[in-house]
């Protein structure tokens, strides 16, 4: 038999609440700075991801001078134009009614980069699949989120940037990759929906429309691994 | 003043401890099944994770038969003996001596998938960013990992594996990637430190050395933001 989980249940929960209860924060933050002990912990969080072949290829730059948040407001804005293009009627005007980033109103803006040359030309595990570096540092990004969420802290991931005018705002070398922009800060509150399916964008899918026994489009006998409601 | 945070003290450690004593875990599988409500919960706790655009572009394949996982181990050796051949001398000895994977001994192996046309052409958010997708089923990789940690359940990421010959065995449609092969179960322990690291292949990095402040290479008054013992 197993050992019992060496969690408490009050610790336990805590993870299920921060995993549950996060949301992609862009209009609820607050221009409170983070506190330093509470922003180095978030750091060391992000920092404590698996990476491939222990590769750690992440980087963090914080951003808090407002001219440079200003100019990669305006990149937002310009990708957002061309992005707005590709939707016609009711969704076009939704989507321009949606506010999808809160670069200049969060104290902070942390970009997790990723250096695609760290730990030399054969990183282990890193043979076959060579963005597997980028797959970690996304798994540091969700490490940041989650103890964010704990803290009482928002984070707003900015998807609609053009990486390559992003690079060079940030002077960043050429083998390293924005990764992520993230936008930091406390909140009024926590949305209790993504606030793309409040909005009526999109809707949460069934998870058991997501899962496969052992070889796709098979559900056979699954629900057996998960629980008698399955079909 | 932002609000005091709504977690408690042991909810919050509760999400440090997940973060920090979360190991890739390859030696320490037990054969024991996981109760089909904790199973649930792991899969809810990646269904839950941010996506781009709302898209939850990720499926959920649980493979327990020994017969698919007799020929993905196969795989496994296949590209392992491919990558040992980039290593020479001390290091070569070390990198055969390492085990990579648990696949055969983990009672479960799940295989989180990408579906790329999710969504339709036009993702929210994804227009310039295109593997906005993969990066979104990597954090449910990363929320999987910390909630199977807070149940006292191991996970590693097997990413030596070619995902085409993957994607066959899997029957998976074109359009559909096998981003992250991971084995599961109970574990005898979690090791204290990353394996890579007491084996001596590789050290975690100084958190300092990986920040920087508005731009890439600069660190003044990086201090005033994380505390005043960085440089």
């Amino acid at each position: 038999m197993p050992r019992p989980p060496d969690f408490s249940v009050e610790e336990r929960r805590g993870v299920y609440r921060a995993i549950s209860e996060r949301r992609d924060v862009r209009s609820q933050f607050m221009p409170d700075p983070i506190p330093a002990p509470i922003l180095r912990r978030l750091l060391q969080a992000a920092h404590h991801a698996p990476s491939v072949g222990f590769m750690q290829p992440w980087d963090f730059i914080l951003i808090d001078d407002l001219h440079v948040r200003q100019r990669v407001k305006r990149l937002y804005e310009q990708e957002n134009e061309r992005a707005a293009q590709h939707y016609q009627g009711e969704q076009a005007e939704l989507y321009r009614r949606l506010k999808l980033e809160g670069i200049l109103e969060s104290p902070l803006n942390i970009v997790v980069t990723c250096s695609r040359s760290r730990g030399g030309p054969h990183v282990l595990g890193r043979n076959t699949v060579l963005d597997a570096d980028l797959f970690s540092a996304c798994l540091a990004v969700q490490n940041l989120w989650l103890a964010a969420r704990a803290e009482g802290i928002g984070v707003g991931w900015v998807s609609i940037l053009d990486e390559r005018c992003l690079a060079d705002v940030l002077h960043l070398p050429a083998d390293v990759y924005p990764l992520a922009y993230l936008c930091v800060g406390y909140v009024s509150e926590f949305l209790t929906e993504p606030e793309l399916q409040t909005r009526g964008w999109r809707s949460r899918l069934p998870l058991e429309d997501l899962l496969h026994h052992n070889f796709w489009g098979e559900s056979d006998n699954i629900g057996a691994l998960i629980d008698q409601q399955v079909k």
